[in-house]
Parts: structure tokens; sequence; C-alpha cells
């Protein structure tokens, strides 16, 4: 599929990297990718090639995690994240027909949360540059022993955003300059890793761990009650939606009123109902058609957009399953695979990016025999253009 | 479901019913209703009492097949159609809260198929009542006997109109009044019945042999360019498609150009391509969740239309299949329950009708709990209400 | 997958297209693969070549259609019958490891068709090269003209084997044998082709009308109450059913038995009870996702085996579809792929095929990973290999 | 369907309730069910009347969570677990036709526990009551605390059974008498509910807290290598997997060997590959039919196993689900329903219990018409028997 747009798209910094120095230590060359450092750092390069030669019209980049929710000092991270937030404008100033950003931000406190966003979205050099926000799961905390230990340091905690009206201020200017927010995982602080995943580590990050807290945090925003008091805000989660589309059921069902009178969320709605036009997934290092199906069947397409989480996934990998594999209409294909980003993030389709929406046909979808210069193929095959030989896997 | 719009819905009136003299002969009380043809004469009576009872909103009455396709006399099928029609503008202007209609046409004359919806939907006393046009399969036309054998009377032929361009001036008359054509199904001519159905009559009807002519004739309408030739001209069919859908990459893959190069239809489009703009299926008497599905994955939800096939079918029993038994997400339910007919019939927007598309909520569509008076259902669950009761069934 | 089954496989003589003439005047060359007539004749060469290289452990061969079928003299068919089964036996018996065949019989006299399948299976020389028996839908038979124009030649007629207790002695004998009862599609005959398909031609073929026949008959068969007097016996259909599992609701719905208290099924079943133990469906030529769902949630994996139908489709477009794009579990993939064979065609574990059922594992199913060679599949992805780079498609 | 085995279901005893304090609590009257604890405390009266009016021809019965894993104390955690098993014994005796048990074991001590599955399962007066094992999440131990504090009580840790080789010893008991290990859910400790569920806690049990636990120590005990030492073991999780399925892909995928060379399970195989032999799920208390589908989809039917969760779950909420709702083939139907229980719990068919497989119709399972009485339903409709009228809801 031609046009495709790719939302949860990685990119970073030297300085951001060794910020965070967790990266380089968890992927020597060649266990993710090549060289994940050098993917990260590179936008015009092989990145673009990757996009061009997959048809993927559009990143949305955003700065890798953990970013300035790593930082456990206020002041530090706030630079940090206003640093990242320069470069990612003039990375997307020099080619904004390809390239889009979300801004990062401080969490430590939602009113210069709320000043950040503002300074990246409405102030004079960066407009229409970002198209979104994006916050990296909890932020890191300096909290002083419960033990009062008087031992001078203390210990990370996590700050979630869904406790009271807390982050009231920073939803209001996601909601009002119309910046869906991303939620992206990242990883638990030494204190969790200890009494939940250090006898299984393997399980910690990207293949179990990082799901549990999202999926928590999404849920927690959403039952606290943000999405009631913020009604035109949208949350984007990646990984096919942290397998809340397929417990939907059973959390719906298990948010028992009667059980819990003090959930703030609308009396009269379920979760299920915020899917569509709050609550999105996105495709993200999840290229599983039956879970896709499955997400289909429970928040319906027009919540669900394509992702890669490239340089964590491989472009060609996730564009491959997305062109070829995924059995589906050719209306859902274009609008998961495009449309609804414009939907959802609609300053894609503002100032410099001017994106639109397209039809199957724009898009090169159209089952057998419409891809480019495929004249042949209706008669020979949609899965193996060969009449007589199978394809050559590299 | 609230709010639910039924497309294909038979009705009809005494002197339709004589002209064909088989609904009667094939349904004896009680074995398609308690009384199938009370229930075609009806319309405000027991009809609406069991739209009000099941969240039908609005019906689009139709004449009953064969109408007019069944009579092989072209005035006499001119007349029939005519006056069915006039009948059916009273019906519809009694209750047009309730009721939209669709023309019935003769189909021996093209021209005069085409005046006929001319005046039905743009003359004067009739204005906004009909949304649509009904062509029952075929038209039966009188043959001279292939051996020239002189006696008297000739046989009953299948008349198609997929044959070249002739009813293109039937085509235009539509495309121009933004008339959807519902193609519906009729039985076989003795000449076919007994070459093929005789020995098996059981499944000449409803149960395959209909599928099998309406499929194909849509197929045919759809291969000899008819969509190309009027690109906003739109086709529907019933009972899921007729099981199109289901064999929609094997048709496309055999519609092999290279063996075919006559096929009138466009060089660069599939079959698969045409639906969502230009064809569109109902779930009329298929009330099979697999079946729809896998229409959804083939065709998408923007191709799907609810509808029951009244009095051919029970009320309640497509009802309650719909609103509780299909496990897709609360966007799609309305929008294959109600709002896909507006986008489709658009005259359903206007006039006396004036129909809005509407959410989820607006349809009392919410998962779990949002049914009027279902507090208890979060807790007591989805498929039966009470906590140690199964419901009964009567 | 390695150790696939597949089951509907054509082969066929020079005689036997000379008898029919139909296959070489509907492909010349380049249309349906290279050289569709050379890919008949062939069993040990290109055939063999790409089984090999698509995981194709075993193929049942049989006489491409119509074959006897074709034939409306009763002894010319019995004869072309039994040269090709001849024939097809010394095929299979050089390579029994990878071939075996299923029987041809002219079908103009049941006793005469019993004996041929006997002769074959238990006759001295081809004892256990045959695992089934095939019909091609139809037999020609030659039936004066209606009109009794006395003017010599009559016309072609189409006998179906679904006729009161007619051919009894046929299902009797392959019950007792253990031998599958293949129905494979056909053309029609000219009085039906001009009735039905002469204006939309490119329909009458494998797109459409092949699927109506042969859905007709095997739920004629079935109606008829043959699988009730027969109990053992079993019948498969190929192209996913003919479009019969998407409509398996709408079929038994329809089939009313207060509307039709004659049909002579057993009253206290529905089509839908027969699959699985004596109804099966096959892949061939219909190699869609959807479908093999909607099947499979209909009629169940058990009902459903892999087949190609090679030579009018490709081995590696067939084989890529099952190997890499079908969503299903290890289990069903397997099963589907190979063991269910087994377990409908009997005959094959025996004699000189000895075929056993396996598991994923030795099939070389196992997800991500397991393929030969794969370690670093788990890391780079499912549906492309190659981080960096698209598969070339040649 | 008649004839359904239902394996999560909880019991208990006046001590055990007391012991963990915890249910009566969260549970006051009505707000699960009409009275959770005299739920838990009935076998014969209520719960075997539900049981016969939902077609539930057996009750896996076990002691409600978290039972000896909320116990501390190593030695009254042993007391605990023998008390209730003695006392389940009892009771399934009284009607081994409609019961069987779960063995409860204290996890302190890996050899005590083989210890005391043994004396239940080979013991005297135990034979063949009990067919499984029942473990609650993790086992409550007591740690001192980090800090030292010397204050006397030390605080609740968490002791979870996949750590090294561990609880070989039991898993080798389980494994020798062929008893799968169900792993339940329970609650957090305060430390990690403090951490993690305190700001949200309606979120931290059975809408997602439970799961995330369950699920992540059922992969822990994969990876981990504890299903390769014991090729024959059995792991069961309910709650339709607690959201694995879903991810299947992603957590093979991410588990990516390079990363984690020194993750102990086989080499050559994924999670994927050990569901249907070594891990399987239950349907407990997560009856959504989406979720079912994709579960199937990826790991099989012959996973799944059809279960209730009573009394957290209302019996015809589950049965009226399965019975009616779930668009599924015959044969899969009864195997979750009912077969696969067997096949897994080999024990049900053995003395007492001495149960047998069926079919679809010995089980009532036919489609449209089969279910007792229902001869009306051809042709009045699958979803609601009557014509006219919608079926109350009580």
């Amino acid at each position: 599929m031609l046009g495709k747009i790719a939302l949860e798209e990685a990119w970073s910094t030297p300085e951001a990297l060794a910020s965070s120095g967790l990266v380089t230590s968890l992927a020597p060359k060649g266990v993710i990718g090549p060289d994940l450092v050098a993917s990260l750092l590179d936008v015009h390069g092989t990145r673009l090639q990757q996009m061009d030669a997959n048809g993927v019209d559009r990143m949305v980049l955003s700065l890798s995690s953990p970013g300035p929710q790593g930082v456990a000092d206020p002041g530090q991270a706030e630079a940090l994240a206003a640093a990242a937030n320069d470069c990612l404008a003039d990375e997307v100033a020099k080619n904004p027909a390809r390239f889009a950003g979300m801004v990062s931000v401080s969490m430590h406190n939602p009113a210069q949360a709320a000043a950040e966003v503002r300074r990246c979205v409405v102030g004079g050099g960066n407009k229409g540059r970002f198209v979104g926000v994006i916050v990296n799961d909890y932020q890191s905390v300096l909290v002083s022993s419960k033990d009062g230990d008087g031992g001078g340091k203390g210990k990370i905690g996590m700050r979630f955003y869904d406790v009271g009206t807390e982050y009231d201020e920073f939803w209001r200017a996601a909601e009002e300059l119309d910046l869906p927010v991303y939620i992206h995982p990242r990883e638990a602080t030494p204190e969790v890793f200890d009494l939940m995943w250090k006898d299984r580590p393997w399980l910690a990050y990207s293949a179990l761990g990082y799901a549990h807290r999202v999926g928590m945090h999404m849920l927690g925003i959403v039952t606290s009650g943000v999405l009631d008091r913020f009604p035109k805000l949208k949350i984007v989660i990646g990984h096919m939606g942290e397998h809340i589309p397929y417990d939907l059921y059973r959390i719906d069902h298990k948010l028992n009123r009667a059980r819990f009178p003090n959930m703030p969320m609308a009396k009269d709605k379920l979760v299920r109902d915020y899917f569509g036009t709050q609550l999105f997934i996105t495709t993200s290092g999840h290229f599983s058609t039956p879970a896709l199906l499955c997400a289909m069947q429970e928040i319906g397409a027009e919540s669900i957009m394509f992702s890669i989480d490239y340089p964590f996934e491989s472009i060609p990998n996730g564009c491959v399953w997305y062109d070829e594999h995924v059995p589906i209409s050719n209306r859902d294909l274009v609008d998961i695979g495009r449309n609804n980003a414009l939907r959802v993030f609609s300053r894609l389709r503002e100032g410099p990016h001017g994106l639109k929406e397209k039809g199957p046909r724009e898009c090169g979808v159209g089952g057998l025999g419409l891809r480019k210069g495929d004249e042949g193929e209706v008669e020979y095959g949609l899965y193996n253009k060969s009449w007589d030989q199978r394809l050559e896997r590299r």
C-alpha cells in the first residue's frame, strides 16, 4: 500500500541517548537491527530510503524512550525536552513533505509541560511541525526513602498521570491544540524490577512488562475521568493496544459500579465507548493478523492506525505484513494505513504537511492485479507472482 | 440497537398477489409465519408494532417478488407496476416517519422503465416517497419456440439486464436520480426449473436457486461494464451478497483478462473494487455471524446494510440476531444497522423522511450496561440478565 | 509447511485430452500457466520438482475434467475410464512415495461404475494405488429432442447422481471400499450455456458457473438422503466448498421441513451436521483467508483439506498462501495441510503409501523461527527475513 | 449444549474464608451475585440446580483464592490445604457423578506440596476424586524488611514458582500423576498494591491486575524451562488466557534469543509451540466472542476449555453465551465445551467420574433445529423462537 503514515517511530540525539544510557547497553550492534544507535540518529538517509521502498509516505517522529521521563531532576528533564524538540523541529523542517514530529515533555510539572507544548506548537519557528505529544509511561521522580533513612540519596519513584485532577492543565493544553497524546512504554524502576521481574528479566521489556504498565496507565486515565473532563482529548497507545482490546469484555464487565462506586469515570459509559473518538491504538511492533482482526471486532477499524516502531522493528517486515498479508477490505486497509491518522492527528492536514485522505486506488490497493505493473497477477496469483518458482527469500 | 433501517421488506396488494399466484400456493398459513398473505398486505398494523418492539426505525417497502417481472405481457406488466407504485406512495404517505418505498418497474422496455421511475420520483404527488428501485431478477418474456412449431403460444424466457448496452436508458435514470437499484430474487422459469431443479425442488428457491441467478446477474452487470458507464450507479443485493463475498478472491482470480479479452469491465479494476461505492449487500434472511464477519473482511463494513426480508423472515429473529449476537464494534454496528443506508439511499435524508446519521449512544449501543434500565448488566452479564435463571424462551 | 498432501490435482493422457477437446481450445499457451497441456501430461518432471520446492509430500492425481463424464456414449465413456485408470495406476506405480490416484468412472451405468471401482481397488495389479473416486459433476447423456423432431441426432443432457436411489449401487461400492467421492466441476451443456451464460460467458466457467452446479449437486446428494442410506460414505468438493459454507445458515434455515415434507434427508439432521464426518471441502483454487476463516467457523477445521488444483493453479502461489499467509494455529495448519487427508482418504495410510499423521514440528511448523535455518527470524520478523530490504518479487 | 464440563469453579469452607478475610470484605451481598459467601459454601443445592438448568454435566471444584497461598506461615498454610482437601474429597464423594476436585497445596515447601498432592491422589480414601492441582498465583511469604529495621514483624513477599529449578519436585509429582496445574489469580501484596494500584484500585483486581501476574507467571514457567524439564506437565490458566493469546506474536518475536541468551527455554521452541500439548486456557469469566475467535486462530481449539468462574460469574450468563452466541463449528463447540477437558484432565475418564467424549448430537448440538423440542426452529429462526415476539428478558 502506498501512502502509509507511521506514528510510533523513534529518533534520538546523541545527548538524549547519553542521558538515558539504556539503549546502548541493551542493544549491541546486530541484536536489534544492524545498528540500533545509528538508526535512531538517522532521519534522512537509510530511514528515508526504506520509507520509499515500502510505501511509507510520512513518519511522525518522536524522541526515543525514556526521553525526559527518564530524568528524575525536573530542570534537567525540562531542558532535555526543549533541546530535543528544537532539534526535531529542525529535522522536520528539512523535509516536511515526509516527516512530522511529536512534542516531548517533562512531566514533573503539568503547567510547565503545557507551556512546552504551546511553545512548540504555536511558537513562531515551529509552526506546523508538531502534530502530537509523546509521553513515556511514567515520569521518574526522586522520592525520599519510606524508612526515612536520611542517608542522602532517595530512590526513583513512578509518577503516573491519572491521579485525581493533577495533570488537568496538561490535558487541557493537548485538547485545546488538538494534539493527541501518545503513551509510549518504558522500563520499570529498579524497585519494581526487583519485585516483579528480576527472576525473569527477559519478560520485563517489550515481550510483556511494557504492555502491563502502558495498558494500566491508559485504563487509569480513562477510569479516573480524564476523558470525561476533556471530551475532545485523544489518547493513543501502540502495540495493538497493549492487549486491552482482547480483554475489553472482561475489563468493562469487572469494572462493576456496584463494587467500585467511587471510580470517577462517567457512570453511563464503558471503556469500550471511548474507542474511536478518544482512544486509539496502533499496530506498532505487533504484526499479528489474529490480533488485528480481534481488535477490529472489538473497537472497530476507525480506532486503529498503522505504525512500525522503527528502529526497534524492521520497516520491510512491518510493511510486508501490512501490504500483503492482512486480510481486510480495501477501505479498511487504507483507513488504518493512512486516513485514520489524518482524522486523529488533524494537524497532519495543515501547514507544511497538508496531507489528504486517499482512496484505495490512489494507494495502489485493489486486490489482485492492481499493483503497479501487475497485470499478470490476476492470472498467476496474489501470493506469488511467478507461476512456477517460489519467491526467493534473502 | 435502536434506529435500525431495513431495506428488503416486502409488501403487496391483492391485485399483485393475484397476478402472480405464486406466494399463496407456496405458503399455506403457518408454513412461513402465521399468515404470509396477511403479513404482505399489512403495513400499519402488526408490522409497525413489531418494528416498534424491535428497534426498527424505518422500513423501505417494495412490492413482493416477482411483481412486474413475473408478467410476460409488456402492457400488463407496466400497468401492474404503475398501480403498485401509486398504492405504495399512498401507504408511505400515511406514515412517512416510518416508511419509504422502492419503485417497481416493468423491465420489458428500458425507456418505459426509466419513465416510470421518473414519474414516481419527480412527479408531483409522490415527491420524496421513493428512495430506490427494485427489480426482481429477470423479466419474464414471451419467446417464440426455438423449433418454430408455430403452435400458437410461446414459452416464457428470461431477460437479464446485463446484455450489452440495452438497458442503459434505465441505468441512466437511476443514476441521475440517485436511486440505488435493488436486485431481488425470483423463481426460475419452467424451462430452467425442468433442466436444473425438478429432481431437487427444495433447492430451487431461497435455499440455493435464488442466489444462483441473482449473484450471476449482479456479476453480469459489473463485468459487462454497466458500472463503468454509470459511475454513480449503485446496485444492492440481499442475503449477505448471494455468496459473492465468500468467493470474491476466486471470482477476481478467474476473470483472467488474458483468457477473456472481450469482457467489457474496466481493464484496471476488479469486481472487488466496486464494493463500497457502487456495489452493496444486505443481511436480509441470512442472519449468520461467520458470513457477516467474512463479508466484512472481504468487502468492508461500508458495503453492508442491515435488512430482514419480512415477512419471509421473522422481525424478532433478525433483530435479536443483530442487536444481541453480532460481535462487531459499536461503530460498525450502527453503520451497518443504520448509517450506511443513508449513505447509499441518499433520498432517505430528504423530504418527508429527513433521516440523520446517528452515533452508538443515540442508538442505545454501548456494549455492556448502556441499554435502557440495564445498570445491573455490567454486573450480571451481557448474555443473560438474570444472575441465576436462564431466560425463558417462549 | 512440509508434508502437505494435495487432493484435487489434474493429470491427463493424450487420448483423454483428444476425447474432450475442451482444454486445448480454452487454454492457449501462456493463458493458464506456461503450457497447460504439457503440465497435464507431466507427472514426474516439473510437477515433482515444484512439489519438492513447495513442501508437497503427496499428490493424489485424477483424470482432468470432464473425463468420462464428457462422453455421451456409454461404451466409449467406460473405455476411456478404464484406459485412464490403467494409465494412472502405472504412473503411480513409478513413484508411490509421492503419488496416489483417484479412480475415474463412467456414470452411465451405476453397476458398471461400481464394477470399475472394484476392479481398480481390489484388482490384482492396482492394489493400493487408488485412494478415492472422482466424478465430474454430471454425466453427459444423449437425450431425444423434446420436440420429437425425429431429425436423427439428439441433444446432450445432464445426468446427476442425486435422483432417487438410482446410483445406490455406486455409492455402496464407494462406502464399502472406503473411497471418498470427489465431485469435480465441469462445463455446462450447450443447452444450459445458451439459457444462462451465453451473454456473460466469462462467468460460465471457474469464476462462477462451475460452483453453481457442483454446489447444487452436493446439496442434492445430501438432501436426497444418500448420506443417510450410506452413513460411512464421504463426499468431497473443492474450491472452499463452492460457497456452501458461507450460506450454510441460510441453506439449513430455508430447507424448512414444513414447506418441503417430501425432502428425503433425515428429518432430525441439518446439512451442517454432515460436515466433518461425511462432507468435506478442499482449498483448491480458492486461496482466500477470509473464506477459509469463515469455513472454519461454520464447518470446522476437521472438514477442510488443502489442495491446489494444479495445473489450473500455480503450485507456488497456492503453497506460499498456505505456508506463509494463513493465520491459523499450528495444529489446524498441519491438520488441514496433511492429517485430515489421511483421516478422510484412509487408504493413504496403507499399502505403498503408508502415510502417517505428523505434528507441527515434523512439518516444520512453529510460528516464528522454526523454519530451517531461520534462527534470525525471531529477531527480524515473520513476514520479511531481511531487516532492511523488502523481498524481491520475481 | 448438554454435557459441558466447567473447570475453574470456586468453593470454600467457613474456615478457609475466615483465614483469608478477603472475600467477605470485597463482596457484600448483592455486589457479586445475590450472596457470594453462601454460593461459595454451597455445592449440592443452588449450584447443582443451576448446573442442571444450564447443561453443565460436571464441575471441577477448587478452594477459592487465595487459599493456602494467602497464608504466610508454612505450617498454617499446609494445615489449611490438608483440611480443605479432605473436605472437598467428602463433597465430591457425595456426588461423584457431577463433581470432581483440584488439590490445594501450600507452596512454601515444594517437597511438602508434592507429598500433599500424592496423599490426595494416591491415598486410600480420596482415590479418584481429584483430577488436577490448583495454585493461586504466588505464595505469600514472610520476608525480613530490606532495611533491617528489626522492628519485629516483617512484610509479606511473593514467591513465584518459576525461579530456577526450585519447584521441580512439585512439578515432577504433578507430571507423574498426570495432574494439570491450574494457576488461579489472587490479589497483590500490600507492597505491590501501594506501588502500582493504590491510585486506581478498581483496576487492581479482576479487571486488570489479576491477569498481569498470572500471565507473567505462566510465561515465567515456560521461559524458565519447566515445561522442557517435564515434557508431560500441563499448565492451565483461565480468563481466556490472561491476554497471552492476543500478544503471542509479539511475545515470541520479542523473546529475542540474541538479546536474552540466558533464557532457559528450549532454544528451538517458541511459547506458541507449547500450546495444545502443555499449555491450555479456559473461558472462565471472559465470555467474549472476538477474544475466543482470536485465541482459536492463535493457539487452536484444542488449547481451549470452557469454564465459568462460578460464583464470581453467573452460570446462566456464561452458559447462554457458550450455548447460543458462540459462532463456531459443532465439533469445536463440543471439544471446547467438553472433550478437551477429558484430554487434559485425563483422570476425569477414570474411577468414579468415568467420563467419555461425546459428539455434537449427544450434546444436543446441531445448528438450527436440533435442540430438544425445537422442530419449529428451522422455520422460525435460531435467535428467537417466536415468530412475532421478542424473547422476554427477565
